[in-house]
């Protein structure tokens, strides 16, 4: 499974409605798991959605409101009772282990495995987490609490080389890997086979970059720069600017601007204010300024 | 509305599944209501079952299990986001106060209302609260961790004053709450009255007994003898009958044994093991020893 993935899990805003909990999302990319915030309810979509969460061991949570991380202490409840063994990662603002930890070591006690805590600054651009595959970047987002958004960047991915080549200018398998990076083919002749000619291109890399809570930040935008989709709350309509103000949020025409700005391939729209019976406002909106705009809702997946 | 009614609002055991939240009931009587148990997620059922929980001003908490307290906080935080002003009071083992009282600090300082912790001894059977309707009375359980169930039990209603008898008597207006009580009419001329020429009997009092987590246990049966509505957990059938002991809970079958020894109206079961895909299995067993027994269901709502 080369594709990254993206699973809405819930994406109301404070209060959950009677279709969207409140914020949490599954980031899928070659077997791994990603969960970005986690609200209240989170693992019952995941059990509704019969998706096994065996797979996720990093957590990233944007910031310490409640509806962007309640769900945090069921979820461990139950992975504990599961039987998980594997270490679990929490990147969060540094007061978060200090408000979850007695309650993993109250009700947690039994657990056969670690929750383990990795606080990062939400001020700062930084990398938070890695593998081969995977690089995770915090993004600084403008809101009422020290909030980041993440940044999921797939590094860049090897060429393809041809298999009728290799066999064509009996390529040995030690030279293999450096052609796959883009080395020219040095024959023993001191003959020079260009790279092209070896290799096809590479998938593309895709990039996911998750903005929510936050009002509307310029700053965000080098960082977002191109990326194949957007995840942008988008709380409020235009016409409520003035509490989207207040409360450090953003409209949907606002979101759309930074998606525009941003050049990005398409933006998914949530963190919907429960004052709105239907989203379909915020949509047309949005789509005003960029066309490829969607909707989120619980339950939603799509390919990055 | 005097009427005693329930709504199921969870009733899954330790895990959720694709239909049931964990543990969480809302008991209305009155126009008062009372949560008993608040297991993740319970907001979210209040808010598919478009329930205002304004007039709850009491939860009871069986235990200090996370499938029976986790959905507190979220409860908690959005109360106060939606502007509550009124106390609520969480009734609870003493533990529940160090552990949900730093969360409520930091995720609810906004909130203009106060959460008042009166912790009891899940021990003893003990009146725990009452009101001019209603007394609740802990039921010393028999689980893994200090647990009660609860009884809910409507106060002996006055006797229905029959009015043509009031003209008929020239009954003074001082005298008629005396007669509600049970007393006879003496007339000036000194001719009594009995009570029962000028009043009808009162609407039966309701009771309604709580009993989760538990393994059977014949000790609660004189407290709760001749409920109208007796919720019993049957976690699993009788064939699982090793781990229900080694867990501390019941079969469907000792749930319907237990109704049948208290001689309870009607029995509802519940907190279904995760195992189960659908109960019919745990309804069969149980009405085969007591034939008036339900099914819980996430949603369901009935009369006392």
């Amino acid at each position: 499974m080369e594709k990254m993935s993206l699973t809405i899990l819930g994406c109301n805003s404070a209060l959950p409605s009677i279709s969207s909990f409140q914020t949490s999302q599954l980031l899928s990319l070659r077997e791994k798991q990603f969960m970005i915030d986690c609200g209240e309810g989170a693992q019952i979509r995941l059990r509704q959605l019969k998706i096994k969460a065996s797979r996720l061991n990093h957590i990233f949570i944007s910031h310490l409101h409640g509806d962007h991380c309640f769900g945090l202490i069921g979820l461990i409840s139950s992975m504990g009772m599961l039987g998980r063994t594997s270490d679990l990662v929490i990147h969060s603002h540094p007061d978060l282990e200090g408000i979850l930890q007695p309650q993993i070591n109250y009700y947690c006690a039994d657990a056969g495995y670690k929750v383990i805590f990795e606080p990062f600054n939400p001020r700062q651009h930084a990398l938070l987490y890695e593998d081969r595959s995977l690089q995770v970047f915090s993004i600084p987002l403008k809101h009422r609490v020290p909030t980041a958004g993440f940044l999921f960047s797939e590094r860049e991915k090897e060429r393809h080389i041809i298999r009728d080549m290799i066999d064509f200018y009996q390529i040995p398998v030690r030279d293999i890997a450096r052609i796959k990076q883009g080395a020219d083919f040095v024959r023993e002749d001191g003959e020079v086979i260009p790279n092209e000619r070896l290799t096809t291109a590479p998938y593309p890399a895709h990039k996911y970059a998750y903005c929510s809570d936050t009002a509307y930040s310029e700053k965000i935008v080098p960082i977002i720069e191109g990326v194949d989709l957007l995840y942008h709350e988008a709380t409020f309509m235009q016409s409520e600017i003035v509490r989207a103000k207040e409360t450090a949020h953003s409209s949907a025409q606002q979101a759309a601007e930074i998606a525009k700005m941003a050049n990005v391939k398409k933006l998914i729209i949530g963190h919907y204010s429960a004052r709105y019976d239907n989203q379909s406002g915020l949509l047309a909106e949005a789509r005003a300024v960029f066309p490829e705009t969607h909707l989120a809702f619980d339950g939603m997946r799509l390919d990055v």
